[in-house]
């Protein structure tokens, strides 16, 4: 008997508890499920960061601690957590983030707004949008989520740019990293779109200086961080008209205050860190095959570096 | 030396001059374009059904009529046709539509205006749409353009159906055809997206019994033509919430009157006829190409069946 503790808020286990005791038994796993195991026996922590436990010294025999959510920044600098971390790495988060990211882009590409607002009775047909062959677009972040956006982006014709921290190469996609590709990334996109880890390295990536390489016009697209953005130099940009249009899903703080000038700013979408989420059908999926892997003494998968953060 | 008359407006003359110029160049083939060579002396026009020529009859040595158009419903009946007649499919459009039609059923899909509109500080994030492979979409017409948008979308992970007058086998896409499949393709898609020919058979193709069929509170996105639907029905079905919301690209009509009722209703997207439109550089291409196969004898690609109507 495998004893799982589910930490997570009380609403998150009304729509896990179903999809997680089914992917455990399709995995062939005894596993004993519940909120509120005694710690010592804990062999596997579900875990939000905005769950219960906040202290993993407890934990005494617990052998990895597996998180519903894929960016871990709130949970990485715990030093109670000795136990092996893993990050979700949802086939549904992943196939969410494309149909968002891909959505927002084509809207910006092809203007859309113009004529979501525009119901006023004006014909306004002057001119064509470039196809997407013509419009370069630059994805900051090759992990599971960048790469998946850049391959659909690739297949509607867009050139991608891809950029990391650590060097990589994927296909159908330009690769750069570290500080020497950075410029060369940025510069002349017309399309940025923010899928990096929150770390102290990729805080404020996008200031008055990077936001300055890009193509005049360009369209920002953040359903990575808040913390990857300077928030005064992005609205500096969006005045002068340096950058045209910002879609944001997340923010230093969340909800996003009412009286920000995020909300107010009329280049500025805020939608509500909805970009994506963790499915639970797909998630419970997950969890199960790493719990099999641990079981059977074969590493963890999407193991956190908790050096890198992520 | 072939001469080739060009007939369409005057700002297209603009446009398509030197495209067309360095097509034939490209091709190897030695032409003499004008807007005015004498009616008898004409090889190939190339040709806008809103351009000068309406009667063809003095072009008695004319080997083949190029539509700039991919809808040649407003030429196929003119009785003083007799040249071969060759549609337009361009890849440049064929592009342009797919960009087109997945951004808006991207739109549609993640409930985007909800949050364009609704920059006032609520933090809606109350619900996840369904991922896309949860969405069934049905394309009117299997086409060039269908297949393509039909693909597209299979690649985002959306059930895809695909109708057609005849009967067609399309990777990826579940065909139905006929009038036998019409009410199965329709029923229970949550969106529609139209890109059939207008012909006489398609005419009001979408009225108050076929709208019935699709799941309540679909989406309907015509860039195809505007006499697909029936008007009247389709403001009914809005009006009681069948049909969630339609993107109109096309109506019967264009420019749309200031007055008409799809512009005042809140449910109603209407766009300009700017869905796609034929690429200068891209379509020389293809008229070259063309031109090419009749001097060598070979059949023409894209011809019109004037008796199908397209």
């Amino acid at each position: 008997m495998i004893n799982v503790l589910f930490s997570a808020q009380p609403q998150n286990w009304a729509d896990y508890e179903t999809p997680l005791r089914t992917a455990f038994a399709d995995a062939g796993l005894d596993v004993n499920l519940s909120q509120d195991h005694p710690p010592e026996t804990v062999d596997y922590i579900v875990f939000a960061p905005n769950g219960p436990v906040t202290d993993f010294r407890p934990f005494t025999t617990t052998k990895a601690v597996m998180s519903l959510w894929a960016g871990v920044e709130t949970v990485v600098d715990n030093a109670t957590l000795t136990q092996p971390l893993a990050r979700m790495v949802d086939d549904g988060l992943t196939r969410g983030m494309v149909e968002w990211v891909t959505g927002h882009s084509l809207r910006h590409h092809l203007g859309m707004d113009t004529h979501i607002h525009g119901q006023d009775g004006a014909w306004r047909n002057s001119s064509y949008p470039p196809l997407a062959s013509d419009r370069p677009v630059t994805i900051m972040g090759l992990g599971a989520l960048g790469q998946a956006c850049g391959q659909m982006l690739h297949l509607l014709g867009f050139p991608v740019t891809g950029w990391s921290r650590s060097p990589k190469s994927v296909q159908n996609i330009h690769c750069l990293h570290g500080d020497d590709g950075l410029a060369a990334a940025l510069r002349d996109a017309q399309i940025v779109i923010l899928l990096l880890p929150q770390t102290p390295e990729t805080e404020n990536l996008l200031n008055a200086e990077t936001l300055g390489l890009l193509a005049r016009g360009a369209f920002v697209i953040n359903p990575g961080r808040g913390p990857l953005i300077d928030d005064a130099a992005l609205l500096a940009a969006l005045d002068s008209g340096q950058v045209q249009h910002a879609t944001l899903d997340v923010f230093r703080t969340e909800p996003l205050p009412k009286d920000h000038a995020y909300w107010a700013h009329p280049h500025v979408t805020v939608t509500p860190h909805i970009a994506s989420t963790t499915r639970p059908e797909t998630a419970a999926r997950v969890i199960a095959k790493n719990i099999v892997r641990g079981e059977q003494g074969q590493p963890f998968l999407h193991l956190v570096d908790r050096k890198l953060g992520y």
